[in-house]
């Protein structure tokens, strides 16, 4: 009894340090976007200390991971979780990773006028960001109807990609003098869309989670709008 | 005994699958590279296919891990290896969806003529591909060292990126008519340099799995040049 209330508490914990990482993820989304569009270099300060503690609490949780499936044994839903805990503080880490190179393209289009008012990039960042909440929040009460939702936002994630892409070709076309912060633009919102990717693999490892079975790669795939990979 | 052996060929089945869906990538690298040299449009036929069957040995290996673990219980090397087995069926899967994001950027350039003779990418392909093939090795072999020089081989990687950024740039400057191929390149090489990415997470995968303790976060983190994220 007494062993399996510490087992509990430590599940709680695993949960609690990846609820943590998304915070994170989300806070650093918003500042980094908030600085790109207000140009305060004062907002994205504390980005890359964010970015270390995702890096600590990552090996945090596989070492506990590791260390309950060895000393726990444990099998069905519990297996499932701890499992899944370890695949999706990489996802977490990752988007990390993202804005930090976001960070770098924020610092070059600083040192230029602004091209434009930014509208989709915003969206978008909006967007990712409400994805990697929705898909903790699905982790976190295994909810698979919510991780589908997450999976179907990806879409507009996309759409918003191409609609940056055929914007600012463009403005390069017309200005060569707008080709550096275009393109800076431009890898942006790549960076946007790989945060979106990273939940959507997170909401894929949540339903193969709860549902014991594995949608990743379903007979029939989920409809995209054809790509725009210029 | 014969219970162990049972288990022995269960880690053997899945080292094979791993090393399948990772020369199906090499392969893919490969082929698709070799379309946007040659131009020759059969070349990648069949990369489409090899995607499929990444995504169902990536199932596979995630369904036997968990049997594995739910039935055996392992413990110390296996656990870990079996652990980290989930964790590189991922990254490999991901190299197979890059490769097709750059299947459709090679289909947008065979519509224009050849902007230049292609040098750098197809280097970044090649050391791409290699830093997967011995990410792979490393860990079939649980050879730490190998992994750490996947890890320095990234590097050369992050550089050429650099590069054929900087090239293209001045292309794009100079002509309004080159701004598309250029940018078609650019992100070829961006999702070159993803894969080599990938390739990394596999190396420090496998050295947390081999030496019992995590480096993929040191606390004197690896130098890397500065990023050009223009």
């Amino acid at each position: 009894m007494d062993k399996q209330r510490q087992f509990d508490r430590d599940l709680e914990e695993l949960k609690k340090k990846l609820i943590r990482m998304a915070a994170l993820t989300e806070t650093m989304i918003d500042k980094t976007i908030g600085e790109l569009v207000s140009r305060d270099e004062r907002l994205a300060e504390k980005v890359p200390e964010y970015e270390e503690e995702l890096n600590r609490l990552q090996i945090e949780i596989d070492d506990q991971a590791l260390t309950l499936l060895a000393t726990q044994c444990p099998v069905a839903t519990d297996l499932r979780f701890i499992v899944a805990a370890t695949k999706i503080n990489g996802e977490l880490e990752r988007i990390g990773d993202l804005v930090i190179n976001i960070t770098e393209n924020v610092h070059v289009l600083a040192q230029h006028p602004p091209l434009k008012p930014l509208i989709d990039i915003p969206r978008m960042a909006d967007l990712a960001r409400q994805m990697v909440r929705d898909s903790l929040d699905a982790f976190i009460r295994g909810d698979a109807l919510q991780a589908q939702s997450v999976i179907m936002a990806d879409d507009q994630v996309d759409a918003l990609k191409d609609q940056v892409l055929r914007e600012l070709l463009t403005y390069m076309i017309a200005d060569p003098h707008a080709i550096e912060r275009s393109l800076a633009l431009i890898l942006i919102s790549r960076h946007l869309e790989r945060i979106g990717d990273h939940a959507t693999n997170i909401a894929e490892d949540v339903i193969y989670m709860t549902q014991g079975r594995d949608v990743r790669h379903p007979k029939t795939p989920k409809k995209r709008p054809p790509e725009m990979e210029t």
